[in-house]
């Protein structure tokens, strides 16, 4: 039985390999996409996520634009990591289709009651369209299968300051909309995604298929990597979003625990910090799963699969 | 020329004037009504709605659903100054009218994206629905023609904690959202309506009248008046929310500054104060005007006469 | 019988007028001067409080050096309101006395202890000093006669940020420490002071002397009216700190209400904002007496006066 | 050569074994203590340590009371870990001796002052005493030997809230004060005392030596032990206070590095938070040295030694 999924992204770099995943993975029947700002702006991750489809042969996938500004924050944008444009060096053609008329958060509302209890959600960026869609239809709560967040960083140091991961930083205030939602989520913090490094040599193996599938990788990464190199000494770059949708089928990739998971919206140093009363001090009862082991090249191994996959079923020769 | 009023509320009792005033009112065209949790709950409210509605055979104008909770907060609601249903001792009959499936914040969008430079906003709960119209379609921002804030309380002490306005203290963030969001404001803090006392020989000259509306109006401010009376020694009761709307259609009831207003969602003392920027140390543009003087008798002059002329139409006798 | 008075000060402007109208007011027995940071460094403002005791052949009164830099947060000078020493355009000899050895805090634990019940404080610059005495010898609290401080902005606007003044922005660490320490406390706030300006014509009054106080005055205040007509759009300039120290024995100047007042020491906007909570919504015992009503002149008629007869008394010719 | 040793210290069941191994230790000199409150009152601690003194026939050892509550919070003791009285279930004689007259902090000073270059403080209670001090006499920043701090939680969970340690959480405003000073400073977190567990088998290996000491040692900690099992279902106890102790003359028991550390003192979820900017997204100079590894066995050895010599040296029988 596949799993029904909508994803919610802002591709950026290992977004887009996280599209590519879904698309190549038989176990996911990928709904839509749903844009939003982050790696870049809502309106050039949107155009990236049609990209993508085209490249892969995929434009049946619907794609929505979502919100272009965190909820209550000001916007952050990252061209430091995933370039201007948010795919690193990778530049595709301009897309020839179109997002649909319908915002982000209403197709997650409206598939999510049109099929109860059936759709996972894979939000893998800010949590912005997820957010706005609890606050404008609260019984997506109940009805939704489960949530897969790539986001947070519990006990690892942060992404983008010494406490916080990206995309909670970006919009903490809809992250705690969302932890404190009630939906059934696992959580996928910097503590495994920064286990799982895309190693130069994994390249190498994928290039050894001649297609515009590798080519892309390629392109995409050697940006990433530079920047993985310069700021945090990482040889390779960590690819946070591909391992959080793969959770969704292949969740004996990590370990996890039952925690009670809180985000920083004070305004002083620790603003966007996630944290877990791991002693459980306030007496609740814990609100999410999250993946604090991981098995790094089981995942890799399976990435490395279903790329080559895809990219041989797409072969340029 | 009549303006043409969205008018965004939490009845409770002074909203529930509010609607009364732009019924009665001919300068007034209410397109719609959306209804926002604060004084009771988003179910109670809107039920609220629909009756005074049927009270004043105003069954034409259509209600919306809108947001159950606050951006970010946890709700408040306050019984203890609007009574259990939100409307003091009057209990009017179950409506036998229903909102509309519509989202409150889809209906301003749609109307005010389809008469751009058309549309007046009353907003006189918390900012909930249009915070979050504006994170779904940020276009109503130049689209709208005016907003009218019941909210703040600038130099004024709060109505809720030391520091906040009741409107504001419920939903900080969504204030904050409105605040910044560029669009043309005004704003009438506590500093003008805690100035706008309905006493009790105004009572006594509606009650002159036999009217189901007088009748309403009776019985609601009573239970308005003991709170006043009880928590902040007031004889008779400010009535904010029908001022925010009279301003709409005659503004000389003020007068205004052009200032930089912030709210603060810090989470300390300070959350929800509302305050102006009144030496510019920021030097940045005004966002909004600010009702700072009022004349008012002006305003409650207009008020009885508009509530007599309803009343005199819809009399028992 | 005369008030015992410790002057804690910046001086600082202002400040020197105070040191100048406690030296000419029969009604005070000046014991001694403690220096703190603020309108200069603790190092500027001791050389300034010797100069200007030198000044006025008043070098019996002992000056003790106080804290550097804030409780908690990192200093904040005001040369632009100020000048780069403290005293605007005046230039006083370098002065031939020294500060005593022991701290400022030390001082006022000392005298306190030593004369239960009969010291009063004023505490016109940062409160760090008294903040610090109060955390070693908490026994002051029951000892000390009074403290009268110059300081925070409750309905007015801050002179500093849109919430805040200066001495509490300063420091407003220190200001919650002595706020919430329980010691019988008067507040003399921007709401009065700013009321209170040094007319050029005043100044005019003055200069009818010739002497080296109406000289420095001169010198000191044009540089202060400057910044007042530059920043405030104030003709004149406020004198914040004699007034305070004038209440120490013609509380007739101001009116006052006994309240809750506390300070913000939030990470948000609203750092160093001084608030009373005026409906008590806390249900609190009141923890000062604020002064919220001026007469202006007769307090300028009192400073005038004593200004006058100490430049008597020191005539050039 | 021996350390000349200022012990800033709350006794406290782990503070008490503190000052056993610091008597015990021939590489100590132990020039006096200064209390603080923390684990129960400063009355009670002063008392403490007094009594702890007499058990070990050390009252030559001067004792000073210090700060009874912290900088800026209120006071906050821990009954609930360390019993009524500070020391669990021991019951020591009241004591004969006296603090000396002197505060804490000037004791600090003065050493510090007296002896450039010299003087090694371990702190291992909150830093009230040391903030005033850096604050009254900024001086002793640059003549301190070293600063040894019981305190924080790096990576580590907290063991008061989710994410603060208790020394910080209980005066994080001080923390932070010291941590911004420049002092020379090595911090001891609970990332390593939390595997520094004191097991049932080491007590009983040192119940072998029937003395006053070793019976201390056991009805202290059997409170502890109790605590521990209850809350953190730890089997025994962790002894923070003297791992900090012997990192003063046994610094290979831990693994260092230097690390930009600062405290949370907003008023939100993160107060009392300490954390690293391990990526140093800030670009500051390291501020501190932080015990991230540790040899716990190495550090339990030296202690069960070092208790068993002073326990012969004071036996019963």
């Amino acid at each position: 039985m596949t799993v029904k999924i909508i994803l919610d992204t802002d591709p950026g770099i290992d977004d887009a390999l996280a599209i590519l995943l879904a698309l190549a993975s038989p176990e996911v029947e990928l709904l839509g996409i749903s844009a939003i700002h982050g790696n870049a702006s809502t309106a050039q991750v949107t155009k990236n996520a049609l990209a993508i489809l085209e490249l892969a042969h995929a434009t049946h996938i619907p794609v929505y634009k979502g919100c272009d500004v965190p909820l209550v924050k000001a916007p952050l944008l990252s061209p430091e990591t995933h370039g201007g444009a948010g795919l690193g060096y990778a530049q595709l053609p301009e897309p020839q289709t179109q997002a649909r008329a319908e915002h982000g958060s209403d197709f997650m509302i409206e598939q999510i009651m049109a099929h109860p209890g059936e759709i996972t959600l894979a939000a893998i960026g800010p949590l912005t369209n997820l957010a706005l869609a609890i606050r404008k239809e609260p019984r997506i709560v109940q009805n939704v299968k489960e949530v897969f967040i790539m986001g947070g960083a519990i006990q690892h140091a942060g992404n983008t300051t010494a406490l916080a991961e990206y995309n909670t930083f970006v919009d903490p205030h809809a992250a705690h909309v969302v932890f404190h939602s009630g939906m059934p989520m696992t959580l996928t913090p910097l503590d495994v995604t920064y286990q799982c490094i895309f190693l130069k040599e994994d390249l190498e193996r994928l290039l050894k298929i001649n297609s515009p599938i590798t080519k892309f990788i390629a392109d995409s990464t050697r940006f990433y990597m530079e920047f993985h190199d310069e700021y945090q000494q990482i040889d390779g770059c960590v690819i946070n979003d591909p391992m959080t949708l793969a959770l969704t089928f292949m969740p004996e990739i990590c370990d996890y625990r039952e925690l009670v998971v809180d985000v920083d919206i004070s305004t002083g140093v620790g603003l966007g910090n996630t944290f877990a009363d791991f002693y459980n001090y306030e007496k609740k009862k814990p609100n999410m799963k999250v993946a604090l082991g991981v098995r790094p090249r089981l995942f890799m191994e399976l990435f490395l699969e279903r790329m080559e996959k895809l990219a041989n079923s797409l072969r340029d020769d």
